[in-house]
């Protein structure tokens, strides 16, 4: 239902379980585009270049921010994450709506860009859970493990600034609320285009 | 996720499938507390008092509507229509969500008095097919169809003044979309509250 495609947003804390629910909801959505990220940060076991993320070195990776390549970029825990601007502009200009996957320091500046993003977060049932799964995660130090708390814990508060936020208590519970959004954001009366509605105005000419 | 509970009004055109989509839905989503509403239209094979609608005669009804006891009433085609507001008022107040099925200019007016209702316009997917829909049910005389159909013309066009739009060609699908729509005004980050925040932050105290 639009004529041009919808950029959804889905952020939250490290180990909140962001990429769980993207992988388990995309194969139930038609039609949206995964744009990968680029990053500086180690590739961790099972990680693939190209689809977790595009693992570029530093150097790499700020000769595309000095031109201009990417919709956001952020450091973060001493890493480097970007979007590259292209594949998404390109996506949504060929009507297909696209999903991206940010820290909330790069989610806040894609809303800035595009005012018209469908901002997704991912909240955990509490803080306590959250530290109990990074550290089950068992791929952070203790001194990343208390700055991504930290950090999380200022984002928890500013929760209502994002326009969706999804419980991950349980994750099929989760799953599926992140599966409505797209379908209800799609349903949107104010993305009906003038086209679909001379589509409904079609009658029997008498 | 919300202190006060959410009212959503379905609406759309006489034989779009509004009964089914909502009979489909309401098995399916938790919480939901379809408020019924009063009419004096005739009933219909199968249509029982108090489920389907409070089947009331014209004395009765003007006496309510006299007293001010409806969220809002209309003349459709010859017969009243109307929400008794106390039902919808207590269940909202209780944390309920509330769902109301109504005809285009009831639910304009619903919209007045509540801002913050959702407004779902189910849409046929043509003109075309509205009137096949209409003439197939076998419950109006020619003149109600076709001023039913030029009614619906007329809402077609303003479809865009509604939060959502779901188009019923397969009733599946549209089953889908309203379930979707109920399930993500639940997640909207604007109806967080203070203590939900607080819940959030709990974390084990060093």
């Amino acid at each position: 239902m639009s004529g041009r495609g919808i950029l959804f947003v889905m952020t939250g804390a490290s180990g909140v379980g962001k990429d769980t629910i993207r992988q388990a909801s995309l194969p139930a959505v038609e039609g949206l585009h995964y744009s990968v990220s680029a990053t500086t940060r180690e590739r961790r076991v099972g990680e693939v270049h190209g689809e977790h993320y595009w693992f570029l070195d530093k150097v790499t990776f700020k000769g595309m921010a000095d031109r201009g390549e990417f919709l956001e970029h952020a450091e973060y825990v001493g890493d480097y994450y970007g979007t590259p601007t292209r594949a998404v502009r390109d996506a949504l200009n060929c009507g297909r709506d696209v999903l991206l996957e940010l820290e909330v320091s790069g989610a806040r500046q894609v809303k800035k860009r595009r005012p018209d993003a469908i901002m997704v977060f991912i909240a955990p049932p509490t803080l306590c859970e959250l530290e109990r799964r990074l550290r089950g995660r068992g791929t952070d130090a203790e001194e990343k493990i208390q700055k991504r708390l930290a950090r999380a814990r200022e984002e928890l508060r500013a929760v209502r600034e994002f326009d969706y936020v999804v419980v991950n208590d349980t994750i099929s519970t989760a799953v599926k609320d992140f599966i409505a959004i797209i379908r209800a954001e799609r349903a949107r009366a104010h993305r009906v285009t003038e086209q679909e509605v001379d589509l409904f105005l079609r009658e029997v000419r008498a």
